[in-house]
């Protein structure tokens, strides 16, 4: 039985590319990966893909000489976790504050993770979770 | 200057959980985490988790004695990819073929990766990409 071995690409939906380029990159210092005109790539910790898709602009079959994208958006406030190591909690507090973002919920997990949540300029739901959320992490 | 180390939480939304579940876990076998009456959690090759929350079910602060998650919910055809070993590309075209899951498209990357995409019950837009797809990856 062929295996799914992670998430490589998690999407988001953004109105505003350059905003979310702001925010993603120069505040929580995302590396980019890629930059189109309706597309940002960021590389997450070399392990992940996060795509910030202009909102409405994939829904349309994209074809090229490689194939086709199928056609895909989203809307509302969506949700994404990112992993941090449990040492630099205190640093992201302090960099959340210093950057204004407001720390808008706070969880202490059973197994022993912090986890906590802000929002990106579309309203998405960020998590910042240090281990001991999950059994898998 | 403190890191994001990975995405480790990736949510879809979806309007039948017993559905979801029989594809996610029956079809293309993933393993549970967590089931809930809104949520279903999958581990995803002991890398990432995939959650699957019931549409509508989180746009109220969920409080709990370990503290608060704020709302979020979506909607709309939203896209993930999940990363598979070339050598199962074979196996994985078998299988959905197997289970009567259309490959709405096919791209063929630069850098050597190939991705196959379908989409789930709710529509969500699924690739299978091998590696090669990005730098990182």
């Amino acid at each position: 039985m062929p295996r799914l071995n992670r998430i490589v690409e998690t999407a988001l939906y953004v109105d505003d590319l350059d905003r979310a380029r702001t925010f993603y990159e120069d505040k929580l210092g995302l590396a980019p990966l890629l930059r189109t005109k309706t597309l940002l790539a960021y590389d997450v910790g070399g392990a992940n893909v996060l795509l910030l898709f202009q909102r409405g602009a994939s829904l349309q079959t994209q074809s090229s000489p490689g194939g086709t994208i199928p056609p895909h958006d989203g809307s509302g406030p969506l949700h994404i976790a990112f992993a941090i190591d449990t040492d630099e909690l205190p640093a992201w507090e302090a960099k959340l504050k210093g950057l204004g973002i407001v720390v808008e919920g706070r969880m202490q997990w059973e197994r022993g993770s912090t986890s906590l949540y802000f929002r990106d300029p579309d309203g998405h739901l960020l998590e910042l979770a240090t281990p001991g959320l999950w059994r898998t992490y």
